[in-house]
């Protein structure tokens, strides 16, 4: 029978993303709640190695629901992908008597437990934080929906200025290798064209796309990229590839780049972290491990932490076609 | 065999919400791709009454995508609960050739669309567009997640207020029979109490609860009250009873109000439009009628118009749970 | 000769104002590169008579600059219009060795201010923080510019209901007996009528207009209320009265409320503050007292305190006339 | 004497700015209550060349205020730099006989209508609308408080990314041969380190202070940059040397680019230019020409036009001094 769980640590660990202050908020109260003790690990695996430890009450996370970044600080460690970073993490967790770990990150962080619940038997639950949605298992990461929001904002505010000139914009989005956040804040922003790594269609059929649109009585175009597009060009050379096509536009690029990451969450986002935060805590009392928290049919599910990291998360090609439908 | 759909007309019908103008921008353009006819028609039934009807292109809808309110403006129709008045606009639409219905709007609007579908067998599909998310047969309608973000930051607003004075805030959001508004805002603002028509604790357990946040070290405490809240009591009078019971609060109140209804959609709203607004004129156009357009788990749905309007939209019980755990 | 200043304390008093912890930040960075040590001082008047005081170094206002509110909290203080009260302050301040005190606040704090340093010869320097700018001595007090946009924006998301659905809506904006917020946000939300304390044109007048605004073709409109108005009617009882006399427009009312005093700053706010906070500082050090720092066409100057409280800051009637000009 | 306004045309030139088309909205409206007729010239000189104009009535410009970009499009036309294009544009204003031309736009833009006022003694009045504030004769161009706001508010988003990686940041504002926008937007943000054109420290000073942050225990930091910046490097060189330099700082680049230029108008935006709107037009009528309306200690000015253009607009030094202690 799996030990009881007295103390749980938390961590915030890879790229930050909005909504992982209002996961640790969740974890710190459902832990009270419980009547369980709560430590905050600071940089991710970083901190666990070093010991950098802080006992959290539901006092401590008062007031923090709607900031962006993480009040715990996030890092990237090379030294707990060896042995001895992971010897000298398990040796902290014990010595402060901590029971098990809630890791709120992307899969560079599930791997990390994984290995370490491996080698350990220690309890690990995830909790999927990052803006690109590419984690499986769940279909809205933490911080998603507000990078969304964030990519759209700022493709609204392009457009009164491409509009305003009769231009074409080319506007880089982030999601490493997902088309997630271009693909919904294209069709968000009304973008002509989106450039995604899941689906190259070739640089010809989006010169022939814009030439229509030109002659449609279009006169500004906004073209969203993933960062993560496999057209074999990055933003400024396809906007240098365009303009020499099609000199009837006059091209500008924009990349949105790290505001993306920031900023106060969307209801939506603190709302999943809050949900999350509670059954992470509640499944390690159950005496599980090796699981990722998630979100599909807006119901909170468990998936095999090694499943999330290996499966795929599929694009909507439903959302594809729509957004073919709305470039008419 | 249905009559082939040459002509669609769209409406947008009663309250109006974030995200309507980006499913009439959907609808238009879907007909366009479809090379089907568009109509927009002003002010809903009464527009259809009156004959107040616009031809609409693809280029008709370029830049609303981010517009609150509705172009095609809305109105509530008394004369279309008449026979007479639902003659004249069945005759308006046969003068201008129109094959087929799109409304956009809550289940007043449905009601009226099923009636006259019954009357004169005219193929009507129904785009769920409120704020309240208060139907059946979609888990959201369109401008519920834009107004949970505005409640949400005006609530955040309040709450700078509330901790720099130590003072109790009742603020009351919009939803009329249904909590989701109060429920989900109040749990991304961090309310300590969300009082929603569905669960009605009783006031004594809200004194108790105030009692207890108070000994717990909080000093301030916003507390979110739907406005179909089943207390008995109206937003004031709460504040009023509180502040007789619990002396140790000074209490001030805010009705969030109208502002709620407007301002430009999240990318959840406008996508989600996007897609309900294609998928009600492909139905249409494969002779379909009596059905309202939805998301499920993620995807675009169908469902009876009819019981759209009759079910019941239940709320989230796990996320009254949640809301409990996060005010410990 | 003045006594050389080692120690200053800080305290915000009265309603709160976004821009009040950029001020914070101002002060005590500017005692830091000063060296001169600088003291927090909770909840105004009564934390000073319960000595609840902080020290406070350049790192304890890190990442404060953009929040709402204030650290420091507010209250007001009935204990410090006594004679005892204002004693034991002072006490208090000695026993810190505190030299010198910088007030954030309104004329009510500041009159405070006033009434202390004639007592017990104390260097006092104010700073405007309130939303109304209803002070004497600048033209912009801390919060206000915020205070404008958050009320604009909230009119312009209910100007989209208006215009969906041909209403017209009164929206009562703060600004106590003031109408600076009214007639500024009145005009950049484009508002067909402002009505404020310092100008009462009369009912009738008001009931002219939006007649010739219907026939205009306006279908809308939005009338905007100073809470100080002087036209002897409350926001809805002004509503009923032109519903009862133009039976043509159908009527809503909205009171925007507490949202208004907090929020993230503007940039104006937290440049205005931080400006402002360093000349408090210097003021203090070079042997001054008795003065409130504020902008005067664009720079910062002192005035004395007394007059701030007594003077009238009058609003500007070229914008009067601008505003008449645009509802044209 | 100079002839009697009957007509006056009014165009956007050059880049946009946010409260363009609020300037439009009262050159407009100021029109109609001046029983003077209004013409709107669509993309600057080059519509005036091509005679693309539109009538424009009070109701034109409802619902515009709030928008940003231009609705008449701004453009650069090399035409108008010959006399032939002049000519051209010249015979347009007469054959629709119009006797006065509003410019809104920057020096560019200026330069132009001097020129064209100087061959034809065609009355001209600008009206300075740039995000850049670099104009001579006015202490706030149209735009510019609203860039200040996108820029800040973009900043405050990376912040969080800052903070919780530990990361330092180097942000690329716009401004043109100005520091306006970096030297405020970086106060208002914070910033650590603002490089402006008009102050040249060197780079060595930046590694010391960056160095002498870092000591003090901050662990991220925010380097604001001027796109005109002196430093002799761009903005990756400059994060490349710091990395180079300081190999204890983990540095990101990121350019905020072209959404600066767009976004709805802040309050102070959209009432300076209803201000100046109704000020040009009323220059004109009473016989004005080759003026330039400002703000100057928060009252409406004229300039004289060629003054506007040569002169420059000094940046605040004070607010350097503040930066510089506001960064202790």
């Amino acid at each position: 029978m799996a030990k009881r769980i007295k103390k749980i640590a938390v961590m915030t660990s890879g790229g930050d993303s909005p909504g992982m202050n209002a996961a640790i908020r969740s974890v710190v109260r459902a832990c009270a709640y419980y009547r369980t003790e709560c430590v905050g690990v600071y940089r991710g695996y970083q901190g666990m190695i070093e010991g950098d430890f802080t006992l959290m009450t539901a006092r401590s996370v008062n007031n923090i629901i709607h900031k962006g970044g993480t009040i715990l600080k996030s890092a990237r460690s090379k030294e707990f992908m060896t042995v001895d970073g992971r010897k000298k993490a398990h040796e902290n967790l014990l010595e402060h008597n901590i029971d098990a770990l809630v890791v709120i990150g992307g899969d560079g962080s599930f791997t990390g437990g994984v290995v370490f619940n491996k080698e350990y038997n220690f309890p690990v639950i995830g909790i999927p934080g990052t803006i690109d949605n590419d984690i499986h298992g769940t279909s809205h990461t933490l911080g998603y929906d507000t990078a969304l929001n964030t990519a759209m904002d700022a493709i609204d505010k392009i457009r009164d200025t491409a509009s305003s000139h009769d231009r074409l914009f080319f506007v880089e989005v982030m999601g490493r290798d997902a088309g997630f956040i271009a693909l919904n804040a294209g069709v968000g922003a009304g973008a002509e064209e989106i450039l995604i790594p899941e689906e190259d269609l070739g640089l010809d059929r989006m010169l022939e796309s814009l030439k229509k649109s030109k002659r449609s009585g279009k006169s500004s175009s906004i073209v969203v990229v993933a960062e993560g597009d496999k057209s074999g060009k990055n933003v400024y050379e396809l906007a240098n590839y365009v303009e020499e096509n099609l000199p009837e536009y006059e091209v500008r690029v924009s990349v949105l780049g790290h505001m993306q990451r920031g900023g106060s969450p969307t209801c939506f986002d603190r709302v999943l972290a809050s949900r999350l935060g509670v059954k992470a805590v509640e499944l390690l009392i159950d005496g599980n491990s090796n699981l990722m928290v998630g979100l599909k049919n807006n119901e909170v599910i468990a998936t095999d932490l090694e499943k999330a990291i290996k499966g795929i998360q599929n694009i909507d090609m439903e959302l594809l076609r729509v957004s073919d439908i709305m470039t008419t």
